[in-house]
Formats: structure tokens, C-alpha cells, sequence
């Protein structure tokens, strides 16, 4: 059995044991599949595409952007999910009891930290949910494009198997019109193309 | 066959493409396994992981950093492992071409990118490669703890596979020493430990 005992400042035992807890990011599969279609992705390897993607992408946020605020909240977005695991995007049941799943998940999450360190990263995931500051609308229109990308390379793998048109991925995809209108011609595009290829239903 | 033609601004075709073409870190296999020993541990994963701990453990470092600049160190010094693979830490004979392999890769990989945002992310990497700034230093000694903890959460695994002693986990870990000396006493704990539990070599 292995416990962090034998650390004795007991604010670095707690960042230690949560570092290890959010390894089980790892493990929390979503829907879609990685480019190459070998095996889906997970919720730490998607985390990390899309601070990469923010990084690169900043200069198309509509609005003035802190983008080292943006990467840290693209790292912490999806935290929530080692306890209150991934809902599929066009899943409205499944959306029905996500937020008080994902808030009981928050307390019990971030409450392993110290309140001032936990209160800290909790606000950055409250920040992506609620969506409101120019920062939050960049990071969730680049969580849009990320698996719009890999759905359109992998021959509409998620768009298939949970049955979805293209107007739902529009309605979906709306907040890259505002947040980053210059993307918004690789939304028309990738859709278009998916239709046209019988990938997504029109 | 896909491809992102209909992209007209030629600078974001280039990174569209270059976004894709990371997502291949997902498939890049380290030694180490994931904390609870289910799989091997992604590039993808790892450096997400990185970010993260590196964001938490702030704190810890000897110098004064910007932990913007850290996080995107962590989330890119992996990259050129897309072509160069990734280097098994104790494997001396890999270590001989490296450098060479890895200065390759970044070439053509930073390389698709329009050249001054390509250098950007590249001087990123070289910092981390240099490890002479108080950011790289950092960088390094937290991309030394993370293994270092998976190791130990699962029975030494890489340790075992690769024959390693504990000198050889000593030498690899002192950065830790003076980029973040206050993490030292986990190195400590965490060897003696594996040492008495027989999961690494005395």
C-alpha cells in the first residue's frame, strides 16, 4: 500500500496525493478517437491538445485574451470528470443531472487541496463553465474545434454511433461565431465535406 | 483522404495541420505505466500531467518563474517525440543519438508552422532542452517527479524493467536538489521506501 506519510508539510502531502488522484484523468474515456483513429482519446490527452491548440489558435480570439489564463482553464476544464466521468456532448439525458454531478465532484475534487489552492483552480473551472469572460468563450470554442477535427478524421466516428445531424453539430458549434469567427470557415467546411462524404447525416 | 483545402488563410491551414500532427503524441508509449498500472502512460498524458503539477507546485521553486511560460514548456517539450520516439531515461545508448534525432524532428516538425510562430514554439523547447533558465530548471525537476511517482505507485515498474539502481534514480533526480529543494524530501521518502519494499535495487 503506498501513502505519502513520510511527507510532513502537510500542504505539499495534499498537492502530492492530488496530483495522483488526477492521474485518473488517464483512464476517463471519451466518445471520439484520436486523428488516427486507433483508440478513443482520453480526457488527459484531449486536456493537452487543447492547451497546445490555445496557444497556437490565440490570435483568432475575437476578443483581447489572457491566453495563460485560457491554457490553465483548457488544463482543469475536464477535472470534474474523474468523479463525475465524460457526458457525450449530444447526450441530453446524460446533461439533464451534469451539473449537479459535476458540482458534488468539484467539492469533493478540489477539496483535497488547501481551501485558498483548491478555491484557485476551482475558479478557473467555474470560469469555462459558466462562460461569460473573453477568456472562457475563446476556451470553449477551441473545446468545440478539437473534437470537430477529430470526428471529421475519423470518418464521423462519434457523429455515427450516437446517430448526430448537422444541425446539431451547427447548434453545437455556435459559440466559434462569436468567440473566433475567423475558425468558423473550418466548421462550414469540415461539415459540408462530412455530408458530402456520407459521414454525417445532413 | 482528407485534407483542409478549403482552408484559405494559408497561416491557419498551417496550424490546423500542425494540430493534427501532434495528436500523434497520444500514440507515443513511454516506459512508465499510468498510477494505477491499467496501461502505459501517453506523451499526450504526460505532459498534460506535467502542466498541471506544474501549475499546483509553483510554490516550490528556488527562483522567482513565470509559471505561464513553465506551463507552456511542460506542454510542448515533448513534441519532437512525434518523429524522434521517446528515449528510455536510463538507456545510455539512446542518449547517444538524441540530440541529433530530436534537432531533426523539431526541424520538421517546428517547421510547419510559419517561421515565426514555428520559432516560438521551438525556443520554448530549447529552453527546456538547455535547462538554464529558472522556468527550464523548474520544468525539468517537475518532469523528474512525475515519473518518479508513477514509478513508485506502481511497484517500481520501470525500475524493474530497466534494472535500475537506486544510485542511478539518485543522479536522475538532482535537479530536484536545487530547482526545488523543498521537493528533495520526496525523492528521499520515496526511495528508501521502494528500496525497503524491494521494488528498487539498493
Amino acid at each position: 500500500m503506498v501513502n505519502f506519510d513520510f511527507i510532513e508539510n502537510k500542504r505539499l502531502k495534499k498537492q502530492i496525493e492530488f496530483t495522483v488522484e488526477i492521474d485518473k484523468m488517464k483512464q476517463i474515456l471519451r466518445r471520439n478517437l484520436i486523428a488516427d483513429g486507433s483508440k478513443r482519446e482520453d480526457d488527459a490527452a484531449h486536456s493537452w491538445h487543447l492547451a497546445v491548440m490555445a496557444m497556437i489558435l490565440e490570435e483568432y480570439s475575437a476578443e483581447k485574451i489572457d491566453v495563460g489564463r485560457v491554457i490553465k482553464i483548457a488544463l482543469v476544464h475536464d477535472l470534474v470528470e474523474v468523479y463525475a466521468g465524460d457526458t457525450f456532448a449530444y447526450d441530453s439525458k446524460g446533461y439533464e443531472d451534469k451539473e449537479q454531478r459535476e458540482r458534488d465532484a468539484a467539492a469533493k475534487l478540489f477539496g483535497m487541496l488547501e481551501p485558498e489552492q483548491g478555491a484557485q483552480i476551482r475558479s478557473l473551472w467555474d470560469e469555462f463553465e459558466a462562460g461569460e469572460t473573453a477568456e472562457a468563450k475563446y476556451a470553449n470554442a477551441i473545446d468545440r474545434i478539437q473534437p470537430l477535427l477529430l470526428n471529421y478524421l475519423t470518418n464521423g466516428h462519434t457523429w455515427k454511433t450516437g446517430g448526430v445531424t448537422s444541425a446539431q453539430v451547427y447548434k453545437r458549434m455556435d459559440i466559434i461565431r462569436t468567440a473566433t469567427p475567423e475558425l468558423w470557415s473550418i466548421v462550414e467546411g469540415v461539415i459540408s465535406d462530412s455530408i458530402k462524404k456520407g459521414i454525417l447525416k445532413p
